[in-house]
């Protein structure tokens, strides 16, 4: 319709490759960038180059980072003793801000999840037996979220570890069932992480 | 919490800037385009910078353009003597689809909206008057939407280009009334534009 759709058709189909972002969303997107907000289309360009090029996967522990290992993996006062696995950087950020554990971590980046074909070893469950074998930790502390798929994953990989003679528990069921850890109020996930069992 | 915090808060927050996103959305989005789509992220920078820096607004219909002048209105096939105005350019995309009208277009980019503080000088009804004022223009077709702002956006426009002498028509209330116009069947909008009064 004019010369301006090569760049407008390709950015509003840029923009639907974002989650839950469809045809008409994208358009709604696209326009107003483009008529309201040049300078946040400009931000946003930057940071998804930025993040793209530059933000790894820890070594250790699977989460985002910008370095090789992570700064939390690289921090020696903690725990060696306590390893705590979870679904997301996100659960990661949220038991961080409760304070109440110093302990590693591991980051599965995702669930167990039968209906979407994904599995222990899509989880990285060989990389957390490794990890958790490090002769250092004595206890994996299981806060995947406490859904049928947290749960189903939480089930798999407390077998895996008992196998190999480790230790694993389960954050206590002070966290509401059928919720998601990053929304839960911090002082509940405090609670929970205390009377883990 | 990591040092990737760094380029992941940047990403998330640039995300924000996207209408109808908020924190938890654009913390997901982030999370996806790291985890599953890194060409996605790359491909969407990249728009992004192309679109902000190359899209300008047509200097004689305000529709999206990387040329001064749009293609349609550098297009000398057309009728001079129709000129339909329009909200937007999916709406002006809506309207060409039909294969039903061969006049120019004035896009307002907006519409009258006294509760978010948009009159008429905000969508450019300056500009419009000077535009139908070319000596060719004898009809000036006011297809805005049939919402209460784009009923008014068109009470408006119809009053300030009748005091000029300018012919104004509506489209036909063939268009279901509460809709918006590119949500419409081409056949509908096809009708009403047969029908305009
Ligand atoms: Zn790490
Ligand atoms: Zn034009």
């Amino acid at each position: 319709m004019s010369n301006a759709q090569h760049s407008l058709d390709g950015l509003v189909e840029a923009l639907r490759r974002l989650p839950g972002v469809g045809q008409k969303s994208a358009q709604r997107m696209a326009y107003h960038l483009l008529q309201h907000d040049r300078d946040g289309a400009r931000q946003l360009s930057r940071a998804l180059g930025q993040a793209a090029d530059h933000i790894l996967h820890c070594q250790r522990c699977h989460t985002f980072t910008e370095t090789p290992v992570c700064s939390i993996c690289l921090d020696e006062t903690r725990d060696a003793s306590l390893l705590c696995v979870l679904e997301s950087p996100a659960d990661q950020a949220a038991l961080e801000r409760t304070g109440s554990y110093r302990g590693y971590y591991f980051v599965l980046m995702g669930r167990v999840s039968p209906l979407d074909g994904i599995g222990a070893q899509d989880i990285g469950v060989a990389q957390l037996l490794e990890r958790a074998a490090d002769g250092k930790v004595e206890e994996v502390i299981l806060a995947t979220s406490f859904t049928a798929e947290g749960e189903a994953t939480a089930h798999v990989l407390s077998q895996a570890l008992k196998a190999r003679g480790l230790r694993a528990t389960r954050l206590a069921r002070g966290v509401p069932v059928g919720s998601e850890l990053e929304y839960v109020d911090l002082g509940t996930i405090a609670h929970a992480l205390v009377d883990r069992r």
